[in-house]
């Protein structure tokens, strides 16, 4: 595969596919986007600079999307200041199917846009970082979500795009293995919801992540500086 | 029906969805949203704006992604000042299946963003005047189109969203018909794609809605002052 677009939000996951899809997958043009949508922890966007940096991508760019957090005002805690970032363990089952912290129909938005990049720059393949997550989840990281959502792309006349998410069926502490064999720096990567200066260790993504960490006896370089 | 999101673009097609969702559907509180992605004509904004209060909506919101205009630059005679607006009659029976004036995946992007809208607000129900166009085409305005997507948007674990598109087997004179029996005044609607102060008269879009009214023996509002 020669050129793709991928899209990197800076946390663990797109940024082990950023280097995966280089070395791996043999892409030898990437194209990465990031998107600046009002979530609380805008720090990974930084992340996503150095790691586009890192990976030499022929461009990055981090659009911004900001309007998003005042369209979907108080839908979501990732968004708005009023709602707290719960932890993982306050968590109903319920609520781990659909946290607090989902934002409303986000990927498809982030999706269709990059698709839409894609598609202006005659570009027909398109990485996205879903997982299998371990602790919680949400509807539109599922490999029947991105099959259903392939299915409306390839009724494209012209240029459809694939979206490919080789890490959906994976668990987190797999996608660090793959990670760490590659060299992956995950001192610049982050995942806290929180985005403080350093992370907090109990909303979702802190545990999911520590516990990945923990699964390969390895210290997150994020908590061991 | 109680509530609704309507994605409202000013011009014929939605305006008249407008009134029908309010008088045929009796959807009682409509939530109207327009986009400004850096159309040429977004002229037609302003009539989304008196449609809106004409119809005394619940809501109107015009949101702006003008960062699109740059996103997909180069992709669309639509929103490229390079790129001219071609003639419906220059156009080769391929171009009439994906004309120039397509923009990439822009129904996907709108179709999102409404969807997270109306799932923030709890709203289940997404209005969207797709119309089988008689002279040229999208691959985003048909029918199948709307099925996969809804496909997709119905994994939604907690509030699946539903699109609607009750003029998705209709030709535009059909709706123009339906239009005029609950009066909609398309004085204030706006078709032609190069937006400037009066219709063209040539490009795809203007070609089609002269022949709607041509079809009921009527003269465009628009047209005749």
């Amino acid at each position: 595969m020669e050129r793709a677009v991928l899209l990197l939000s800076g946390g663990l996951d797109s940024s082990t596919l950023l280097h995966y899809a280089q070395k791996r997958l043999l892409v030898s043009s990437i194209h990465a986007l990031s998107f600046n949508y009002g979530q609380k922890h805008s720090r990974e966007l930084d992340m996503a600079r150095w790691q586009a940096k890192k990976a030499r991508v022929a461009e990055h760019r981090v659009v911004d999307i900001l309007f998003m957090k005042e369209l979907l005002a108080g839908a979501s805690a990732l968004l708005d200041e009023s709602l707290e970032i719960p932890k993982l363990s306050d968590l109903s089952d319920a609520d781990r199917n659909q946290p607090p912290t989902y934002v409303p129909n986000r990927n498809m938005i982030l999706l269709s846009l990059a698709a839409a990049y894609a598609e202006s720059r005659g570009i027909q393949d398109l990485f996205y970082a879903a997982q299998a997550q371990d602790e919680y989840g949400y509807w539109d990281c599922t490999s029947v979500y991105l099959q259903a959502l392939n299915r409306v792309l390839s009724l494209n006349r012209r240029k459809p795009v694939l979206v490919h998410s080789p890490f959906i069926g994976m668990r987190k502490f797999a996608i660090l293995k793959i990670g760490m064999e590659l060299g992956v720096d995950y001192a610049h990567t982050w995942s806290c919801y929180r985005g403080e200066a350093v992370p907090c260790g109990t909303c979702p993504t802190c545990v999911e992540r520590a516990s990945a960490f923990e699964r390969l006896d390895m210290t997150d370089p994020l908590l061991g500086r």
